[in-house]
Protein backbone atom coordinates (compact mmCIF):
# COMPACT_ATOMS: atom_id res chain seq x y z
CA UNK A 1 0.00 0.00 0.00
CA UNK A 2 2.79 2.35 1.05
CA UNK A 3 6.91 2.23 0.18
CA UNK A 4 7.13 4.13 3.12
CA UNK A 5 5.19 4.83 6.48
CA UNK A 6 6.59 6.99 8.75
CA UNK A 7 5.80 7.10 12.46
CA UNK A 8 6.24 10.62 14.26
CA UNK A 9 6.33 9.29 17.76
CA UNK A 10 7.13 5.55 18.81
CA UNK A 11 4.82 5.14 22.18
CA UNK A 12 2.08 2.76 22.42
CA UNK A 13 0.15 3.62 19.49
CA UNK A 14 2.87 4.24 16.38
CA UNK A 15 4.29 1.18 18.15
CA UNK A 16 0.92 -0.43 17.55
CA UNK A 17 0.71 0.93 14.00
CA UNK A 18 4.31 0.14 12.85
CA UNK A 19 3.87 -3.57 14.41
CA UNK A 20 0.30 -4.04 12.60
CA UNK A 21 1.78 -2.83 9.22
CA UNK A 22 4.32 -4.94 9.52
CA UNK A 23 2.19 -8.04 10.25
CA UNK A 24 -0.34 -6.91 7.37
CA UNK A 25 2.02 -5.84 4.90
CA UNK A 26 1.25 -2.55 4.38
CA UNK A 27 4.66 -0.67 4.05
CA UNK A 28 8.31 -1.86 2.52
CA UNK A 29 9.98 0.35 5.56
CA UNK A 30 8.28 1.50 8.50
CA UNK A 31 10.40 4.63 9.61
CA UNK A 32 10.15 5.70 13.71
CA UNK A 33 10.99 9.27 14.29
CA UNK A 34 11.06 9.56 18.13
CA UNK A 35 12.38 12.16 20.74
CA UNK A 36 14.99 10.12 22.45
CA UNK A 37 17.25 7.25 21.25
CA UNK A 38 16.33 4.45 24.15
CA UNK A 39 12.60 4.22 22.51
CA UNK A 40 13.76 4.37 19.52
CA UNK A 41 16.31 1.41 20.47
CA UNK A 42 13.46 -0.45 21.75
CA UNK A 43 11.29 0.03 18.75
CA UNK A 44 13.88 -1.51 16.26
CA UNK A 45 14.44 -4.75 18.94
CA UNK A 46 11.04 -5.32 19.12
CA UNK A 47 10.73 -5.48 15.27
CA UNK A 48 8.35 -2.20 15.19
CA UNK A 49 10.16 0.45 13.33
CA UNK A 50 12.57 -0.94 10.47
CA UNK A 51 15.00 2.68 10.71
CA UNK A 52 15.10 5.20 13.18
CA UNK A 53 16.06 9.12 13.20
CA UNK A 54 15.47 11.44 16.16
CA UNK A 55 15.11 14.45 13.58
CA UNK A 56 12.31 14.53 10.53
CA UNK A 57 14.86 16.21 8.72
CA UNK A 58 17.22 13.25 8.78
CA UNK A 59 14.73 11.22 7.22
CA UNK A 60 15.92 10.33 3.44
CA UNK A 61 13.62 12.44 1.22
CA UNK A 62 11.29 10.61 -1.41
CA UNK A 63 12.24 9.51 -4.58
CA UNK A 64 10.22 9.56 -7.14
CA UNK A 65 7.87 6.40 -6.92
CA UNK A 66 7.89 7.15 -3.39
CA UNK A 67 4.31 6.46 -1.58
CA UNK A 68 4.30 7.79 1.84
CA UNK A 69 2.22 7.80 4.82
CA UNK A 70 3.39 9.93 7.88
CA UNK A 71 1.38 9.45 10.94
CA UNK A 72 1.95 11.35 13.90
CA UNK A 73 1.44 9.70 17.46
CA UNK A 74 2.59 12.52 19.69
CA UNK A 75 0.50 14.26 22.00
CA UNK A 76 -2.07 16.38 20.35
CA UNK A 77 -0.02 20.06 21.06
CA UNK A 78 3.03 18.77 19.15
CA UNK A 79 0.70 17.10 16.37
CA UNK A 80 0.01 20.66 13.88
CA UNK A 81 4.00 21.27 13.68
CA UNK A 82 5.04 17.93 12.97
CA UNK A 83 2.30 17.20 10.37
CA UNK A 84 3.61 20.71 9.28
CA UNK A 85 7.36 19.74 9.46
CA UNK A 86 6.62 16.74 7.63
CA UNK A 87 4.56 18.61 5.20
CA UNK A 88 8.15 20.56 4.28
CA UNK A 89 9.90 17.72 3.96
CA UNK A 90 8.19 15.29 1.63
CA UNK A 91 5.55 17.80 0.24
CA UNK A 92 6.78 17.93 -2.95
CA UNK A 93 6.17 14.12 -3.41
CA UNK A 94 3.42 13.41 -5.56
CA UNK A 95 2.05 10.59 -3.56
CA UNK A 96 2.15 11.51 0.07
CA UNK A 97 -0.96 11.06 2.72
CA UNK A 98 -0.29 12.28 6.14
CA UNK A 99 -2.70 11.71 9.02
CA UNK A 100 -2.43 11.78 13.14
CA UNK A 101 -3.96 9.38 16.04
CA UNK A 102 -4.81 12.05 17.87
CA UNK A 103 -7.59 12.61 20.62
CA UNK A 104 -8.97 15.64 19.58
CA UNK A 105 -9.29 17.07 15.73
CA UNK A 106 -10.82 20.28 15.49
CA UNK A 107 -7.61 22.39 15.66
CA UNK A 108 -5.73 19.93 13.53
CA UNK A 109 -8.32 20.60 11.11
CA UNK A 110 -8.42 23.80 11.16
CA UNK A 111 -4.49 24.91 11.27
CA UNK A 112 -3.43 22.14 8.69
CA UNK A 113 -5.15 23.28 5.41
CA UNK A 114 -3.19 20.48 3.33
CA UNK A 115 -5.73 18.56 1.74
CA UNK A 116 -3.03 15.55 1.64
CA UNK A 117 -3.81 15.49 5.29
CA UNK A 118 -6.96 13.86 7.12
CA UNK A 119 -6.95 13.31 10.56
CA UNK A 120 -7.56 10.36 12.23
CA UNK A 121 -8.61 8.83 15.80
CA UNK A 122 -8.38 5.34 16.60
CA UNK A 123 -10.43 4.85 19.85
CA UNK A 124 -8.24 2.23 21.30
CA UNK A 125 -5.74 2.33 23.75
CA UNK A 126 -4.79 0.97 27.33
CA UNK A 127 -3.02 2.31 30.74
CA UNK A 128 0.14 0.99 29.17
CA UNK A 129 2.74 3.36 27.70
CA UNK A 130 6.00 3.22 25.41
CA UNK A 131 7.02 1.43 22.72
CA UNK A 132 7.18 -2.12 25.40
CA UNK A 133 3.15 -1.85 25.34
CA UNK A 134 2.71 -1.88 21.44
CA UNK A 135 0.02 -4.55 20.04
CA UNK A 136 -0.09 -5.24 16.32
CA UNK A 137 -3.97 -6.45 17.29
CA UNK A 138 -4.56 -3.13 19.59
CA UNK A 139 -6.75 -1.80 16.55
CA UNK A 140 -8.84 -5.39 15.84
CA UNK A 141 -12.38 -4.32 16.03
CA UNK A 142 -11.92 -0.74 17.47
CA UNK A 143 -13.78 2.00 16.04
CA UNK A 144 -11.44 4.69 13.92
CA UNK A 145 -13.04 7.94 13.39
CA UNK A 146 -11.77 9.93 10.29
CA UNK A 147 -12.69 13.96 10.11
CA UNK A 148 -11.62 14.60 6.47
CA UNK A 149 -13.96 17.85 5.15
CA UNK A 150 -16.18 18.09 1.86
CA UNK A 151 -12.93 19.43 0.09
CA UNK A 152 -10.45 16.62 0.68
CA UNK A 153 -10.12 14.19 -2.31
CA UNK A 154 -12.16 10.99 -2.16
CA UNK A 155 -8.90 8.93 -3.19
CA UNK A 156 -7.08 10.21 -0.19
CA UNK A 157 -9.97 9.30 2.11
CA UNK A 158 -10.20 6.01 0.67
CA UNK A 159 -6.94 5.22 0.84
CA UNK A 160 -7.17 5.75 4.48
CA UNK A 161 -9.86 4.33 5.41
CA UNK A 162 -8.31 1.15 3.41
CA UNK A 163 -5.15 1.84 6.13
CA UNK A 164 -7.24 1.42 9.12
CA UNK A 165 -9.56 -1.18 7.88
CA UNK A 166 -6.24 -3.47 7.00
CA UNK A 167 -5.16 -3.05 10.94
CA UNK A 168 -8.72 -4.23 11.76
CA UNK A 169 -9.99 -1.29 12.39
CA UNK A 170 -14.15 -0.05 11.27
CA UNK A 171 -13.68 3.13 9.82
CA UNK A 172 -16.58 6.25 10.43
CA UNK A 173 -16.20 9.64 8.66
CA UNK A 174 -17.44 12.75 10.62
CA UNK A 175 -16.92 16.50 11.04
CA UNK A 176 -14.12 17.22 13.53
CA UNK A 177 -16.36 19.18 15.51
CA UNK A 178 -18.74 16.51 15.92
CA UNK A 179 -16.00 14.15 16.82
CA UNK A 180 -14.84 16.21 19.88
CA UNK A 181 -18.19 17.04 20.88
CA UNK A 182 -19.14 12.85 21.37
CA UNK A 183 -15.79 12.07 22.31
CA UNK A 184 -15.63 15.07 25.21
CA UNK A 185 -18.70 12.64 26.54
CA UNK A 186 -17.08 8.93 25.43
CA UNK A 187 -13.55 9.20 26.61
CA UNK A 188 -12.61 13.01 28.27
CA UNK A 189 -15.58 13.44 30.99
CA UNK A 190 -14.74 9.59 32.34
CA UNK A 191 -11.37 10.86 32.55
CA UNK A 192 -12.12 13.47 34.55
CA UNK A 193 -14.24 11.68 36.93
CA UNK A 194 -11.66 9.14 37.63
CA UNK A 195 -9.28 11.92 38.34
CA UNK A 196 -11.36 14.13 40.71
CA UNK A 197 -12.77 10.95 42.35
CA UNK A 198 -9.33 10.06 43.02
CA UNK A 199 -8.16 13.89 44.64
CA UNK A 200 -11.52 13.41 46.72
CA UNK A 201 -10.57 10.46 49.06
CA UNK A 202 -8.44 11.32 51.73
CA UNK A 203 -5.23 9.83 52.73
CA UNK A 204 -6.87 8.22 55.87
CA UNK A 205 -9.82 7.01 53.97
CA UNK A 206 -7.87 5.27 51.39
CA UNK A 207 -7.54 2.03 53.04
CA UNK A 208 -11.52 1.38 52.70
CA UNK A 209 -11.16 1.26 48.93
CA UNK A 210 -11.96 -1.84 47.15
CA UNK A 211 -11.72 -3.24 43.78
CA UNK A 212 -14.52 -1.14 43.00
CA UNK A 213 -12.74 2.46 43.35
CA UNK A 214 -9.43 0.74 41.97
CA UNK A 215 -11.63 0.45 38.87
CA UNK A 216 -12.75 3.84 38.78
CA UNK A 217 -9.68 5.64 39.31
CA UNK A 218 -7.51 3.45 36.73
CA UNK A 219 -7.64 6.64 34.14
CA UNK A 220 -6.23 8.69 36.40
CA UNK A 221 -2.80 6.74 36.11
CA UNK A 222 -2.72 8.38 32.35
CA UNK A 223 -0.16 10.30 31.78
CA UNK A 224 -0.29 14.16 32.89
CA UNK A 225 0.99 15.84 30.01
CA UNK A 226 -0.98 13.65 27.16
CA UNK A 227 -4.55 14.60 29.01
CA UNK A 228 -4.24 18.25 29.96
CA UNK A 229 -3.28 18.66 26.08
CA UNK A 230 -6.15 17.01 25.49
CA UNK A 231 -8.10 18.78 28.08
CA UNK A 232 -7.54 22.25 27.21
CA UNK A 233 -7.92 21.61 23.69
CA UNK A 234 -11.46 20.69 24.07
CA UNK A 235 -12.53 22.50 27.16
CA UNK A 236 -15.39 23.84 25.49
CA UNK A 237 -16.72 20.56 24.83
CA UNK A 238 -16.03 18.97 28.03
CA UNK A 239 -17.05 21.44 29.59
CA UNK A 240 -20.65 20.79 28.12
CA UNK A 241 -20.34 17.50 29.04
CA UNK A 242 -19.78 18.04 32.08
CA UNK A 243 -22.66 20.29 32.89
CA UNK A 244 -25.03 17.27 30.94
CA UNK A 245 -23.43 14.78 33.76
CA UNK A 246 -24.27 17.40 36.46
CA UNK A 247 -27.54 17.91 35.76
CA UNK A 248 -28.04 13.87 35.65
CA UNK A 249 -26.07 13.86 39.34
CA UNK A 250 -28.58 16.53 40.73
CA UNK A 251 -31.94 14.33 39.82
CA UNK A 252 -29.96 11.86 41.99
CA UNK A 253 -28.97 13.82 44.34
CA UNK A 254 -32.41 15.53 44.70
CA UNK A 255 -33.84 11.88 45.38
CA UNK A 256 -31.21 11.20 47.96
CA UNK A 257 -32.39 14.09 49.95
CA UNK A 258 -35.86 13.19 50.21
CA UNK A 259 -35.03 9.17 50.49
CA UNK A 260 -36.92 8.21 46.87
CA UNK A 261 -36.55 4.91 46.99
CA UNK A 262 -38.39 4.53 43.88
CA UNK A 263 -36.45 7.30 41.70
CA UNK A 264 -33.04 6.04 42.67
CA UNK A 265 -33.83 2.72 41.98
CA UNK A 266 -35.67 3.76 38.51
CA UNK A 267 -32.01 5.67 37.89
CA UNK A 268 -30.26 2.72 38.89
CA UNK A 269 -32.65 0.25 36.34
CA UNK A 270 -32.08 2.60 33.55
CA UNK A 271 -28.09 2.14 33.95
CA UNK A 272 -28.00 -1.49 34.28
CA UNK A 273 -30.26 -2.13 31.15
CA UNK A 274 -27.77 0.43 28.87
CA UNK A 275 -24.64 -1.82 29.86
CA UNK A 276 -26.70 -4.98 29.23
CA UNK A 277 -28.00 -3.64 25.67
CA UNK A 278 -24.64 -2.90 24.75
CA UNK B 1 -14.66 -22.35 66.56
CA UNK B 2 -18.02 -23.11 66.02
CA UNK B 3 -20.56 -25.99 66.03
CA UNK B 4 -22.84 -24.19 63.37
CA UNK B 5 -22.25 -21.66 61.04
CA UNK B 6 -25.70 -20.32 59.88
CA UNK B 7 -25.40 -18.00 56.72
CA UNK B 8 -28.74 -16.41 55.48
CA UNK B 9 -28.32 -15.19 52.27
CA UNK B 10 -25.95 -17.80 49.84
CA UNK B 11 -25.01 -15.23 47.23
CA UNK B 12 -21.68 -14.18 46.39
CA UNK B 13 -20.76 -13.07 49.95
CA UNK B 14 -22.47 -15.77 51.93
CA UNK B 15 -21.61 -18.45 49.31
CA UNK B 16 -17.67 -17.32 49.97
CA UNK B 17 -17.85 -17.46 53.63
CA UNK B 18 -18.86 -20.83 53.53
CA UNK B 19 -16.48 -22.12 51.10
CA UNK B 20 -13.96 -20.28 53.10
CA UNK B 21 -15.23 -21.79 56.47
CA UNK B 22 -15.15 -25.44 55.45
CA UNK B 23 -11.55 -24.83 53.98
CA UNK B 24 -10.49 -23.45 57.07
CA UNK B 25 -12.28 -25.72 59.35
CA UNK B 26 -14.13 -23.07 60.91
CA UNK B 27 -17.41 -24.56 61.81
CA UNK B 28 -18.51 -28.61 61.88
CA UNK B 29 -21.53 -27.71 60.04
CA UNK B 30 -22.43 -25.14 57.54
CA UNK B 31 -26.35 -24.26 57.28
CA UNK B 32 -27.75 -21.93 54.57
CA UNK B 33 -30.88 -20.05 54.89
CA UNK B 34 -32.31 -19.00 51.45
CA UNK B 35 -35.18 -17.50 49.89
CA UNK B 36 -35.15 -19.90 46.33
CA UNK B 37 -34.38 -23.70 46.49
CA UNK B 38 -32.60 -23.23 42.94
CA UNK B 39 -29.94 -20.96 45.13
CA UNK B 40 -30.24 -22.99 47.93
CA UNK B 41 -29.49 -26.41 45.48
CA UNK B 42 -26.61 -25.20 43.97
CA UNK B 43 -24.53 -23.97 46.95
CA UNK B 44 -25.47 -27.77 48.41
CA UNK B 45 -23.91 -29.04 45.51
CA UNK B 46 -21.04 -26.44 45.05
CA UNK B 47 -19.85 -27.64 48.47
CA UNK B 48 -20.83 -24.19 50.39
CA UNK B 49 -23.07 -25.70 52.73
CA UNK B 50 -24.15 -29.12 54.33
CA UNK B 51 -27.92 -28.10 54.93
CA UNK B 52 -29.85 -25.91 53.11
CA UNK B 53 -33.46 -24.52 54.83
CA UNK B 54 -36.17 -21.88 53.02
CA UNK B 55 -37.00 -20.89 56.43
CA UNK B 56 -35.23 -19.66 59.77
CA UNK B 57 -37.84 -21.44 61.83
CA UNK B 58 -36.71 -24.66 60.29
CA UNK B 59 -33.29 -24.83 61.08
CA UNK B 60 -33.19 -27.33 64.16
CA UNK B 61 -32.63 -25.36 67.38
CA UNK B 62 -29.52 -25.07 69.35
CA UNK B 63 -28.42 -27.96 71.91
CA UNK B 64 -27.16 -27.36 75.02
CA UNK B 65 -23.03 -26.76 73.82
CA UNK B 66 -23.70 -25.44 70.36
CA UNK B 67 -21.63 -22.47 69.79
CA UNK B 68 -23.40 -20.80 66.98
CA UNK B 69 -22.55 -17.91 64.73
CA UNK B 70 -24.80 -16.49 62.09
CA UNK B 71 -23.96 -14.06 59.73
CA UNK B 72 -26.76 -12.80 57.63
CA UNK B 73 -25.37 -11.71 53.77
CA UNK B 74 -29.15 -10.62 52.82
CA UNK B 75 -29.44 -6.52 51.13
CA UNK B 76 -29.06 -4.25 53.57
CA UNK B 77 -32.58 -3.21 53.79
CA UNK B 78 -33.05 -7.21 55.13
CA UNK B 79 -30.22 -7.62 57.84
CA UNK B 80 -32.60 -6.06 60.88
CA UNK B 81 -34.98 -8.54 60.44
CA UNK B 82 -32.76 -11.46 59.72
CA UNK B 83 -30.81 -10.69 62.71
CA UNK B 84 -33.77 -10.24 65.04
CA UNK B 85 -35.43 -13.09 63.49
CA UNK B 86 -32.16 -15.36 64.44
CA UNK B 87 -32.18 -13.90 68.09
CA UNK B 88 -35.60 -15.08 68.50
CA UNK B 89 -34.89 -19.05 67.03
CA UNK B 90 -31.57 -19.16 68.94
CA UNK B 91 -31.60 -16.59 71.81
CA UNK B 92 -31.84 -18.87 74.48
CA UNK B 93 -28.57 -20.18 73.61
CA UNK B 94 -25.66 -19.55 75.78
CA UNK B 95 -23.02 -19.25 73.12
CA UNK B 96 -24.44 -17.20 70.07
CA UNK B 97 -22.89 -14.51 68.39
CA UNK B 98 -24.37 -12.74 65.08
CA UNK B 99 -23.12 -10.78 62.46
CA UNK B 100 -23.62 -9.32 58.97
CA UNK B 101 -21.96 -7.84 56.22
CA UNK B 102 -23.66 -5.25 55.04
CA UNK B 103 -22.19 -2.05 53.17
CA UNK B 104 -24.01 0.15 55.85
CA UNK B 105 -23.39 0.10 59.30
CA UNK B 106 -25.23 2.70 61.76
CA UNK B 107 -28.78 1.54 61.31
CA UNK B 108 -28.34 -2.62 61.93
CA UNK B 109 -26.26 -1.00 65.32
CA UNK B 110 -28.99 1.23 66.26
CA UNK B 111 -31.68 -1.17 65.59
CA UNK B 112 -30.26 -3.86 67.63
CA UNK B 113 -29.59 -3.62 70.90
CA UNK B 114 -28.57 -7.06 71.44
CA UNK B 115 -24.82 -7.16 72.68
CA UNK B 116 -24.45 -10.77 70.95
CA UNK B 117 -24.76 -8.60 67.18
CA UNK B 118 -21.75 -7.07 65.92
CA UNK B 119 -21.86 -5.53 62.49
CA UNK B 120 -19.46 -6.75 60.20
CA UNK B 121 -18.32 -5.36 57.03
CA UNK B 122 -15.60 -7.29 54.58
CA UNK B 123 -14.61 -4.53 51.88
CA UNK B 124 -14.53 -7.63 49.19
CA UNK B 125 -16.57 -8.41 46.24
CA UNK B 126 -16.81 -8.69 42.36
CA UNK B 127 -19.36 -7.68 39.76
CA UNK B 128 -20.40 -10.97 39.61
CA UNK B 129 -23.52 -12.52 42.12
CA UNK B 130 -24.88 -15.96 43.51
CA UNK B 131 -23.11 -18.54 44.71
CA UNK B 132 -21.86 -19.59 41.58
CA UNK B 133 -19.79 -16.98 41.69
CA UNK B 134 -18.24 -17.55 45.59
CA UNK B 135 -14.69 -18.05 46.09
CA UNK B 136 -13.05 -18.96 49.18
CA UNK B 137 -10.29 -16.65 48.80
CA UNK B 138 -12.76 -13.45 48.66
CA UNK B 139 -11.22 -12.30 51.94
CA UNK B 140 -7.44 -12.61 51.46
CA UNK B 141 -5.19 -9.78 51.89
CA UNK B 142 -9.11 -7.36 52.29
CA UNK B 143 -9.61 -5.16 55.25
CA UNK B 144 -12.81 -6.35 57.05
CA UNK B 145 -14.23 -3.46 59.23
CA UNK B 146 -16.11 -4.44 62.77
CA UNK B 147 -18.46 -1.29 64.42
CA UNK B 148 -18.80 -2.79 67.78
CA UNK B 149 -19.65 -0.03 70.76
CA UNK B 150 -18.24 0.08 73.96
CA UNK B 151 -20.89 -1.75 75.58
CA UNK B 152 -20.01 -5.21 73.24
CA UNK B 153 -17.84 -7.75 75.31
CA UNK B 154 -14.46 -7.59 74.50
CA UNK B 155 -14.82 -11.75 74.07
CA UNK B 156 -17.12 -11.39 71.32
CA UNK B 157 -15.19 -9.14 69.50
CA UNK B 158 -12.51 -10.94 69.38
CA UNK B 159 -13.94 -14.23 68.61
CA UNK B 160 -15.71 -12.55 65.27
CA UNK B 161 -11.80 -10.75 65.13
CA UNK B 162 -10.80 -14.03 65.03
CA UNK B 163 -13.53 -15.69 62.18
CA UNK B 164 -12.37 -13.08 59.64
CA UNK B 165 -8.87 -12.94 60.00
CA UNK B 166 -9.23 -17.09 59.72
CA UNK B 167 -10.71 -16.06 56.11
CA UNK B 168 -7.40 -13.78 55.72
CA UNK B 169 -8.82 -10.92 56.46
CA UNK B 170 -7.41 -7.60 58.23
CA UNK B 171 -9.22 -6.61 60.54
CA UNK B 172 -10.20 -3.38 61.58
CA UNK B 173 -12.34 -1.62 64.37
CA UNK B 174 -14.44 1.36 63.96
CA UNK B 175 -17.58 3.15 65.15
CA UNK B 176 -20.59 2.44 62.89
CA UNK B 177 -21.65 6.35 61.57
CA UNK B 178 -17.55 6.95 60.83
CA UNK B 179 -17.73 3.19 58.73
CA UNK B 180 -20.80 4.75 56.73
CA UNK B 181 -19.09 8.27 56.57
CA UNK B 182 -15.84 6.95 54.67
CA UNK B 183 -17.58 3.90 52.75
CA UNK B 184 -19.99 6.80 51.65
CA UNK B 185 -16.49 8.32 49.84
CA UNK B 186 -14.63 5.31 48.68
CA UNK B 187 -17.71 3.35 47.27
CA UNK B 188 -20.92 4.83 47.17
CA UNK B 189 -19.48 7.31 45.57
CA UNK B 190 -17.88 5.62 42.74
CA UNK B 191 -20.53 3.83 42.26
CA UNK B 192 -22.82 6.46 41.79
CA UNK B 193 -20.28 8.41 39.42
CA UNK B 194 -20.52 4.85 37.72
CA UNK B 195 -24.27 4.91 37.35
CA UNK B 196 -24.68 8.68 35.92
CA UNK B 197 -21.60 8.45 33.54
CA UNK B 198 -23.75 5.59 32.19
CA UNK B 199 -27.28 8.15 32.00
CA UNK B 200 -24.57 10.85 30.46
CA UNK B 201 -23.51 9.30 27.28
CA UNK B 202 -26.18 9.15 25.12
CA UNK B 203 -27.21 6.04 22.36
CA UNK B 204 -26.02 7.91 19.31
CA UNK B 205 -22.69 8.50 21.13
CA UNK B 206 -22.45 4.95 22.15
CA UNK B 207 -20.59 3.70 19.02
CA UNK B 208 -17.70 6.03 20.25
CA UNK B 209 -16.88 4.19 24.07
CA UNK B 210 -13.32 2.75 24.61
CA UNK B 211 -12.13 0.44 26.98
CA UNK B 212 -11.80 3.43 29.46
CA UNK B 213 -15.20 4.07 29.17
CA UNK B 214 -16.31 0.45 29.68
CA UNK B 215 -13.95 0.38 32.79
CA UNK B 216 -15.81 3.63 34.47
CA UNK B 217 -19.64 2.00 33.72
CA UNK B 218 -18.65 -1.51 35.16
CA UNK B 219 -20.13 -0.94 38.30
CA UNK B 220 -23.42 0.04 37.17
CA UNK B 221 -24.11 -3.13 36.15
CA UNK B 222 -24.89 -4.08 39.93
CA UNK B 223 -28.17 -5.13 41.55
CA UNK B 224 -30.02 -1.86 41.05
CA UNK B 225 -32.13 -3.52 44.10
CA UNK B 226 -28.60 -4.02 46.32
CA UNK B 227 -27.54 -0.76 45.62
CA UNK B 228 -30.89 1.34 45.85
CA UNK B 229 -30.71 0.31 49.87
CA UNK B 230 -27.90 1.50 50.26
CA UNK B 231 -27.52 4.94 48.45
CA UNK B 232 -31.22 5.43 50.36
CA UNK B 233 -30.04 3.71 53.45
CA UNK B 234 -26.76 6.00 53.66
CA UNK B 235 -28.13 8.97 52.14
CA UNK B 236 -26.58 11.86 54.39
CA UNK B 237 -23.07 10.86 54.09
CA UNK B 238 -23.06 10.16 50.69
CA UNK B 239 -24.55 13.42 49.89
CA UNK B 240 -21.45 14.89 51.76
CA UNK B 241 -18.89 12.48 49.91
CA UNK B 242 -21.25 14.14 46.35
CA UNK B 243 -20.63 17.85 47.84
CA UNK B 244 -16.98 16.97 48.71
CA UNK B 245 -16.31 15.70 44.79
CA UNK B 246 -18.41 18.56 43.41
CA UNK B 247 -15.90 20.94 44.89
CA UNK B 248 -13.46 19.35 43.87
CA UNK B 249 -14.85 19.35 39.87
CA UNK B 250 -15.88 22.94 40.01
CA UNK B 251 -11.94 23.47 41.01
CA UNK B 252 -11.22 21.82 37.40
CA UNK B 253 -14.50 23.36 35.85
CA UNK B 254 -13.24 26.82 36.59
CA UNK B 255 -9.70 25.79 35.24
CA UNK B 256 -10.74 24.47 32.02
CA UNK B 257 -13.05 27.88 31.67
CA UNK B 258 -9.32 29.77 32.22
CA UNK B 259 -7.85 27.29 29.73
CA UNK B 260 -5.42 27.23 33.08
CA UNK B 261 -2.97 24.45 32.02
CA UNK B 262 -1.11 24.91 34.89
CA UNK B 263 -3.73 24.03 37.22
CA UNK B 264 -5.31 21.38 35.28
CA UNK B 265 -1.89 19.74 34.89
CA UNK B 266 -1.05 19.84 38.85
CA UNK B 267 -4.65 18.27 39.02
CA UNK B 268 -3.09 15.35 37.00
CA UNK B 269 0.05 14.68 38.67
CA UNK B 270 -1.80 15.34 42.28
CA UNK B 271 -3.99 12.44 41.07
CA UNK B 272 -1.05 10.35 39.65
CA UNK B 273 0.86 10.31 42.66
CA UNK B 274 -1.84 9.61 44.78
CA UNK B 275 -2.49 5.83 42.90
CA UNK B 276 1.29 5.61 42.71
CA UNK B 277 1.82 5.53 46.13
CA UNK B 278 -1.05 3.61 47.39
Amino acid sequence: MFSRLVIIGVGLLGGSIGLAAKKYGLAQTVVGVGRTQKTLDIALRNGIIDQSYLLLEAVPPPTLHDQILVVVCTPVADITRNILAAIQHFGYSEHLLLTDVGSTKTKQVQEISDLRFIGSHPIAGSERNGPDAADAELFQNRLTVLTPTKYHPADNITLLRRFWETLGSHVIEIDAAKHDEILAVTSHLPHVLSVILTQTVQEDERPFTGTGFAGMTRLAAGSPEIWRDILVDNSDPLLNALHRFNSQLQKLMIALQKKDTKTIEQLLHNAKSVLVES
